[in-house]
């Protein structure tokens, strides 16, 4: 059992001060505000970890690197990347990059990881890619849904290119005869979790995904890239006479379990279809700009009552404000409006959406919140012990309600990382493993 | 004469190593590279200062501040605050927020300043604001451009209201006798510089443009807003059948020592004639996303040959990085591609065309620089002695060229800001200070 004592934090939508947090295991168990404390633990406001829902934790290796003209001739260059790692460069990359998350306040991260095999195809003996992230994550501290991604075409039809080779298991029966040898290899602990993840409806059939989803767990996690490039919608109306999320709906992929990532270019329908599976939508909004991918209808969504959450996708930044920031910018700026979204409900984006995303209720290692989902944004009983202190001396927080802090804080102003009741401590090689590892997948003496 | 060893400078467009930089007075007089030093003045990056051309300090005190609809009850609850500033809460709000800055590697700053009287329109005495505003950026350090502000009108024909008659010097002849007599009142400083600006359409009519700016000095920078928000063109229209720049021309308002602030809903007529009077825009990113005011048409600017510049306006963010990654993320956003601005564009955009903006060529203290506006962006000889150390060890910058810097670094990679060949130490009470005139002006204690 852990005891934390801060000075202020956010429940229930409000700062509360002088609280007592205790956690059990990686659990919140008990919550009391106005104690009387000999010493508060650390000197800031206490508020819920950032899950970050959607990472493809090597693209950290482009960040910065020279344009393509747009997100296809990106693809090639991050391809290039892919076609680099093994286990220990992928390991090391990825333990540095989950590190550099931890210190911006994310607590969890949902890994969408593809880069399966080596890069002609041949099978780890001992699933070396996957372990190498889940123990990069360990090691990091930071909780890992490691999203074991289904991929098997280049296009609806298109037998996959050369530089894909790694990702593919062929077919679905391989993909899921792996993915369960792999449960039963996954460590045991707290932080770790293996849940699904389908690439998209470029690379896997309707027909596939229909069988994917039946061979897995009922409440194992899934994910997939749904309609970030209006090409993506095009490809799919010719072949299946739909879009891709009535795609998914048919193959029975909709679902409280299953987190659609981007979701950028949609019709009325497809937010409908969204809304009454109760599905989640993972938002990209640092990718989805640095992409160009364009602006998801957030309002919309929001007004039918989808759960959105984010997620640091290519990592060109590593800060859950600023994704939260671009949210409600970018909602402003399409509609002409402020205050689009709630700050209270910015709070959930950011966290408590995303813990649902990762770990679905009712399955292994879900968690019942006491406060019910309409109320008030912050830290709750029964919620993952995933806390991120936030210091409010700098002069950018001068004079702001912390409340409001969505809007206006970096990832600087986080000084502790509390994950799974336990106080991550930042490593200081984190700058210095990056160099070291992206000198050497770019060919380069460090 | 000051002389500045650096390991590593941006100069035309590239990295240069062991740079000695020597400036007098406050420019910059000789650049050697591949220097031998015995030590380094300090260990990072050094590129030029950001220019910040649009500010209005005061706003930092609504930062974070309850949400308004819209751009319009937003402007309300600034008239609040406006109305409850004296001189002493001016400096100290601005003192602050200018220190805040500097810290940001912000080193010159066009204040657009219209709080001119006493909330009832008395004249104070002794241009009290206008100089709290000067002292305030004197004591912290950076270089102000005053743009003392003609503001007449709420609309065309209509009268101000009462929450504006701190703003009104009731004519054009009022405005331009109070500015020729502050002009004599200013302190003699490099950092300082008076300057005009026209409200906007809605507070200036042609006329009273076209005979304020015959009663300037030839060569003083002129500032307007123009088209933040789709009423203003409308209102402009019905006014005087004609958009607020196509009036800004008529009146003779638009040349090489104007900028036009925003600029976000223009025409391409509008386009076309900001760019064959040379007229520089200053563009507002995270202001205009925070406001909903829109997306400028970047591309389109930039392809006519517009000088752009970006300014914090509201100071919701204080962080050129971020500024010109929203530039460029907005820009990529709707046009769907990538690289919209080439980085080394974009590093002129913070800088020397800012510069251009604040100090237009051939007036007093203007900068004569050795290299063509066409060569690549940094440090060069003739240019403001205002130069940004940026440290590469964080996580967030490892790995990453430093010419794209734009797209990645943050304000907290600064570690040291020169300002007219001095380096402005960080004073430690900057977020303290600002809380307590903000505690002031919102009548709470501190």
């Amino acid at each position: 059992m852990s005891e934390w004592f801060f000075p202020r934090v956010l429940v229930a939508g409000r700062i509360a001060h002088n609280v007592r947090v205790r956690s059990d295991g990686d659990v919140i168990t008990d919550i009391t505000v106005d104690t009387q404390p000999d010493r508060h633990t650390f000197n800031g406001v206490a508020v819920p970890g950032f899950a970050n829902t959607h990472s493809h934790v090597f693209h950290r290796g482009l960040r910065g690197a020279g344009e393509g003209e747009d997100f296809w001739s990106w693809r090639r260059e991050m391809y290039r990347l892919a076609n680099r790692l093994v286990p220990d460069s992928y390991y090391r990359l990825a333990r540095a990059a989950f590190a550099e998350m931890v210190a911006a306040g994310y607590t969890s991260v949902g890994e969408f990881h593809y880069v399966h095999h080596q890069p002609d195809g041949t099978l780890y003996p001992h699933h070396d890619m996957e372990l190498a992230l889940v123990n990069a994550a360990l090691d990091a501290g930071i909780r890992i849904t490691l999203l074991d991604t289904c991929y098997l075409h280049a296009g609806p039809g298109v037998p996959l290119g050369e530089e894909q080779a790694r990702f593919s298991d062929g077919d679905v029966a391989g993909w899921l005869e792996r993915w369960h040898a792999l449960r039963e290899a996954m460590p045991e602990s707290p932080l770790v979790r293996l849940g699904a993840a389908l690439h998209s409806v470029r690379a896997v059939s309707p027909d596939e995904m229909a069988t994917a989803v039946s061979g897995l767990p009922e409440r194992a996690p899934i994910h997939i890239h749904v309609s970030e490039q209006p090409r993506e919608n095009e490809e799919c109306q010719v072949a299946y006479g739909l879009t891709p999320t009535a795609v998914l709906e048919r193959a029975g992929v909709l679902s409280d379990r299953t987190t659609v990532v981007h979701a950028t270019h949609l019709s009325d329908d497809d937010i409908a279809m969204i809304a009454r599976s109760n599905t989640i939508v993972s938002l990209c909004p640092t990718t989805e700009a640095d992409l160009g991918d364009g602006i998801a209808r957030v309002k919309d969504l929001l007004d039918a009552g989808v759960r959105l959450t984010i997620g640091t996708d290519e990592d060109v930044v590593t800060d859950p404000f600023a994704e939260l920031r671009m949210v409600e910018s970018t909602a402003r700026l399409v509609s002409g409006t402020r205050g689009v979204i709630d700050c209270d409900v910015l709070w959930k984006i950011g966290s408590r959406n995303g813990v649902e995303s990762l770990y679905p209720a009712a399955g292994p290692r879900s968690y019942q919140t006491s406060t019910p989902a309409c109320g008030g944004a912050g830290l709750a009983v029964g919620d993952p012990a995933d806390i991120v202190v936030v210091d409010p001396s700098s002069p950018r927080l001068a004079g702001v309600d912390p409340t409001r802090w969505p809007l206006v804080a970096a990832a600087e102003d986080v000084t502790a990382t509390i994950i799974a009741g336990e106080w991550i401590r930042r490593g200081d090689t984190t700058a210095e493993d990056l160099r070291h590892v992206l000198d050497e997948l770019r060919g380069r003496d460090s």
